[in-house]
């Protein structure tokens, strides 16, 4: 098995800025996406990170994304407001409606934005985080950028994977992040595995015949399972309502497959919203109980097979801090793919 | 097999609030939490309704409820409040959370109200139904009032059932209703079944042994499966954190078994929220969307061995037609219960 490569994190958002520049975004917006980007690698969570850069430079190179997009607040209801991203990459049009969130939230207690014509934009922690880091509870949903679920007892895929996404800030322990697709597996990570050639267990996937389907190459021919059966299917279809309808987004049959379709646009819908911790009680209180619920989690004796009970995200920093120091490690595939890209657009390769 | 005995609902919740006005709770509020319960009942959610009141007795007789509380709202930030429920019949300071949460949103675009002291309040649904006969979307959750479930990989029993629930308003199409525990099975629906001698499937719960445990009489000696694994220990970790931390409740080491525990204030903690569709955008367009979402989702082929897709919540208005015409159906045992109160408060019993 080949050594992955390990790139500064500095190296790599030079590398995708410069890209997304090659395909015309401007160069603050391709350095606050790249930024984006290459935060998800660093916090481990390679399969919405710069595995995502030869999607969004097909887009951008053939049409169905906006390289220069003009971000707008289309409503406004005091703590609710709709963003139009205008079709630009979709890390844009969040990053702006989740400080919206955050400012909506200091005044009004809540803020709960919603994005309409907006494309995919990493994966959801990003925003949450961010959200968390001001002492605020973030809360996210999105429809999926493709379906590849059908409603639960039915054939159709109508559905995406829609994930939601949560961060709660603690005091000295890590916050608590959960960033989760409503399927038992997400789309990306069975794409990473089928770039690295390795195979599903069984319970991600089922062929449309009802077998279990393990070869992540053929994730064509069948369709991923939602958590819980009906339960997921319902939480993937409040996200859709959420996240598509409510927005005036795309959700249902009207969802373009980002990956496939380089030419449309996708009106990819998502929300964020920010509750001050403030606004329900003494911030300092609050800090305290979060920290002694996660050690008392913490400290229930594991199952036999299991490791440490560990509360989600709290490896997020210890992962991030090593891949500063080490760099962030990419597969073999993955740099092939990106010394493509470099070629392609007439840039530099990325050393390694 | 015995056959349900079938009880018209007004004299069902005439019973129930005659039972609660003899243990000292004022008529109005008997008549609205009696109303509520057999509500529930008549959707269909009968491990939620006059099923509960046996509990619901037992701690006002013990003075674990306070049969006259009075609701205050104690935090308000304009689109967020924080309402203490004053430890009585949960479902008392849920409709003012809910209420409030409407008018808020009415004012803001959203309104998210946190309640704590508060009890056990019957199904979500009762809310967020609530919510979208406003032509709006309620979003609730809760921490379950006791711990029977351990953190992922973990055996200490922590956490709760923690349910959410989810209402979206369409168009001609009935609600969008999502009311559902965190765990593949509901604690409800165990205690209706042990009741009624009947066992559980494999997957509902596991010993502390980590053998399946299916008779739901035995259910003190294992635990209940979070859905989706560590997706759901972090779901009910977050509802955990929403509904408990953030109002200052019970969450975690705290939680109180109220069927058990008869004297103690539980100081269970819900949230609930109101988003306002006008705040994002036409109402009759969102309408027409979310009609032809369901359309879609329901026209899908099901699969081999399942019935017709349904949206979940879609069948609530025919269960509660038919047990409007036909009467609440009531199990021989819970009959024999609500028998017993009877005699217990000199009340008259339940004509059937």
């Amino acid at each position: 098995m080949q050594q992955d490569t390990h790139v500064p994190a500095d190296d790599l958002s030079g590398f995708v800025s410069r890209a997304f520049v090659a395909l015309g975004v401007p160069k603050p917006d391709a350095d606050i996406v790249a930024g984006l980007m290459v935060e998800a690698d660093l916090h481990g969570q390679d399969t919405h990170g710069v595995f995502r850069l030869r999607q969004y430079a097909n887009r951008l190179r053939d049409g169905g994304t906006n390289p220069k997009p003009t971000i707008k607040t289309i409503r406004d209801a005091g703590a609710t407001a709709l963003v139009d991203g205008d079709n630009g990459l979709g890390h844009l049009a969040m990053l702006h409606a989740t400080d919206l969130a955050i400012e909506k939230a200091r005044a009004h207690g809540i803020g709960w934005v919603g994005v309409r014509n907006g494309n995919h934009a990493g994966p959801a922690a990003l925003y949450v985080t961010r959200i968390a880091e001001r002492t605020m509870i973030g809360l996210y949903g999105a429809v999926g950028s493709a379906n590849h679920v059908p409603p639960f007892g039915g054939t159709d895929l109508l559905l995406g994977t829609n994930p939601m996404a949560i961060a709660v800030p603690a005091g000295t322990a890590p916050p608590f992040v959960l960033d989760m697709a409503t399927t038992v597996a997400a789309a990306g990570r069975i794409k990473t595995l089928a770039q690295r050639g390795e195979t599903m267990p069984e319970g991600w996937m089922v062929g449309l015949d009802g077998k279990p389907l393990t070869d992540p190459a053929r994730r064509e021919e069948g369709f991923l399972l939602p958590i819980g059966g009906a339960k997921g299917y319902g939480l993937a279809m409040a996200l859709g309502l959420l996240a598509g309808t409510l927005n005036g987004a795309a959700f249902g049959r009207d969802v373009v497959e980002f990956s496939k379709d380089t030419t449309s646009p996708t009106n990819t819908g998502q929300f964020v919203a920010a509750l001050s911790i403030e606004a329900f009680g003494d911030v300092s209180a609050f800090k305290a109980t979060a920290d002694a619920v996660f050690a008392d989690l913490c400290a229930s004796p594991p199952l036999p097979g299991h490791d440490a009970v560990r509360i989600p995200g709290s490896n997020r920093d210890a992962v991030r801090k090593q891949r500063l120091d080490r760099g962030i490690p990419l597969h073999a595939n993955l740099v092939s793919v990106l010394a493509d890209i470099a070629a392609e657009l007439d840039i530099p390769a990325l050393a390694a």
